[in-house]
């Protein structure tokens, strides 16, 4: 099958340095890859990237977790610690539109490259960093991973069955949420930047990132008084019945079916009602507003489950959602990778990797002009040395020798 | 106190005309406008963006959820049924660099305002749309909402306890989510633009959107193979203990602390043996690995509780990450409110809104050269009407009078 997409020229000609690495920093730079800039990952050349090894890469072998996170980009490796590779840093530096680093407080400062030395050497530079916890906080010297995040930025705490205690939502809000949120502000800068040569500085903290995406919360709270409680399945904001995951035939942990009846509109209620055989009950007061469903809640759910559990989840929601009323089905992670319209569309794709073979991922889900943006495979480490070198530096073949031979890249 | 925050000037001079309404396409346009980015919504002359008066708003007051997603955009009324309405979106559209929306699948086509018409009109435009279901996909005509997102986008499979059923985790990443990376998409066209003075069509399904977030349990299932089970609090790729969440003084349903180990650094499992008073188990070989320590899960949980237990979750974050190991307090939504530092650092900003009067939300939480953007206001209904029709299409006085008369704006 031929692959449902194209690569993007958006950020044609845009270069971004990128120090980051695991998942904060590179999901934002991949979005940059996507859309078209030239994204060089600056690597050590021992191991590169520590995102290589984790979750069970090897030195042999770039973990999935790495190749999900890396892909269309280029890499360098170069000694940041030899004052050789200092000088051939700075100067990649002068010729970058965007620079991006997300190591522990501190770190880039000490290497010499924080963003008072950087905007000294290319003042025009996008200058972008995550961190755990903003300047200013209590917190700014503390280490944070995607977990650590998610319990501080009070994800957790809104999320969880009514009675259980905080869960961890298993996306990887922490980092991939707080990447996206910098893409956006580094987007903007190079838009400005393209106008009038400017650089800026932007920072991020994955605390202060998760607020965004808890907003409902808050604004929950300044109608009903915090602190917002978890809801299980259900919406925080208070849902009415039905507005739930319901069981459905097969029993297995995912055999649920979503369904949503919406306060703002009392058809969704009424066409249920058509659709499980209970036309009798659509006048009937118990259960005619939300309200009074709320106060039946256990009968409805009752009611609704009684029919979800006669069908399989993609009946129930093929039923549900083909009657007008907003139903989706529990899918699970395999489920997902099977389903073949996703290739069909673009929005997953197989890369063929050189060392790790086909891996089918997830592509930017955007469509520009009917499709997704081509992936290319993740870098091996220092891939691109050579490439990068002659072409951003104008080095020779004998200077990439030399600087090879001593141990600098 | 001074509000530390500034007017972001990154996209001063794009015009984004937004018809959407409820989150995932106004959360898009609002990162626009905090950018700098001239936001005008045209929502219909009676009700308004449906959000106005979703989750307990009224007419005669918005409410607290399109606040929040509406802020430092402007609004203008105008009758889209009518031929006389349609015919001043047009000539908006023809001044327009960006066009959003999130209608229902084919209402806007029904409107006579499809891509097909839009970029006859203005082939330079970025035309911008969000739906529940991405095309080609059998479900592409269906609703959806947030949660629909999450249950079918794998999300809810992957969150919850492990022996329980999916939870829909409180970010209402299914909206927000969607909306962020439509705004990239968005951004990246922009700036081709710019240069090339092409505009193009977007597109995002809120499924689809999903798995860009979900993509650390895709690169673990393609290494222990699927589906990926929930895994309460800890990580779905597989942390090794401590890993989690454990219980605080206080006892209350937030008072946890998270703990996280990390297997790609061994000294953070010995710091935390040197800080809870057990240094003599640091080489005791029964612990000394990660494959160990998850052979004594419980064991290690009931080790680590017994002394958090002793400490508030406050006490248990400074000393656990003072040491050196990413820990974080589970913070709820009213400590987060309350916590002056997101307002001194301009991260919470308080509104005056005209007739909701002082509101603290979350603002942009990227900072551009050390603050965020400011946060204005969300519009009236209408409240820009008579400005962006002089502004943009040069009407006088009485041309708007006209069109006041007749209803159509």
């Amino acid at each position: 099958m031929a692959v449902n997409a194209k690569p993007l020229g958006c950020l044609n000609g845009v270069r971004v340095l990128d120090l980051s690495q695991f998942e904060a920093g590179p999901t934002c730079t991949e979005a940059l890859a996507w859309l078209g800039a030239e994204v060089v990952k600056v690597e050590n050349p021992k191991l590169g990237d520590p995102g290589r090894a984790a979750v069970f890469g090897s030195p042999e072998k770039d973990s999935f977790y790495f190749l999900i996170f890396n892909a269309n980009k280029k890499s360098i490796t170069i000694d940041l610690k030899a004052p050789e590779g200092k000088k051939l840093l700075r100067e990649l530096v002068a010729k970058a539109d965007v620079m991006v680093e997300n190591f522990a407080p501190g770190a880039i400062e000490r290497l010499g490259f924080g963003y008072d030395e950087i905007s000294k050497i290319n003042p025009g530079i996008i200058y972008a960093q995550v961190k755990g916890f903003g300047t200013g906080s209590p917190y700014e010297k503390n280490l944070a991973f995607d977990m650590i995040a998610q319990a501080c930025g009070g994800v957790m705490s809104i999320s969880g069955e009514r009675d259980g205690r905080p869960v961890k939502p298993g996306p990887t809000l922490g980092d991939t949420g707080t990447g996206m949120l910098l893409a956006i502000s580094v987007l903007g800068a190079l838009f400005e930047k393209q106008r009038t040569g400017k650089g800026q500085r932007l920072q991020v903290a994955m605390q202060d990132a998760m607020l965004h995406y808890i907003r409902l919360a808050f604004a929950t709270q300044a109608r009903i008084g915090g602190p917002i409680k978890r809801a299980g399945a259900q919406t925080i904001s208070g849902g009415n019945p039905p507005c739930g995951i319901y069981p459905c035939k097969g029993g297995g942990p995912n055999n649920y079916v979503y369904i949503f009846t919406s306060r703002a509109n009392p058809e969704h209620w009424k066409r249920l009602l058509q659709l499980i055989g209970r036309p009798d009950l659509i006048d009937d007061a118990r259960y005619a507003t939300p309200q009074a469903r709320i106060e039946r809640e256990a009968e409805v759910d009752a009611m609704i489950s009684e029919w979800t559990m006669k069908h399989t989840k993609h009946e129930a929601m093929e039923l549900v959602g083909g009657a007008g009323i907003p139903a989706g089905a529990v899918l699970d992670t395999q489920e997902l990778a099977d389903d073949p319209t996703f290739e069909q569309r673009g929005i997953m794709q197989t890369i063929e990797h050189p060392k790790s073979g086909s891996f089918k991922m997830p592509a930017w889900p955007v469509r520009h002009n009917g499709q997704p943006p081509e992936v290319k495979p993740s870098p091996l480490l220092g891939e691109h040395t050579d490439d990068v070198l002659k072409a951003w530096l104008s080095m020779s073949e004998r200077d990439v020798a030399a600087l090879k031979s001593g141990g600098v890249v």
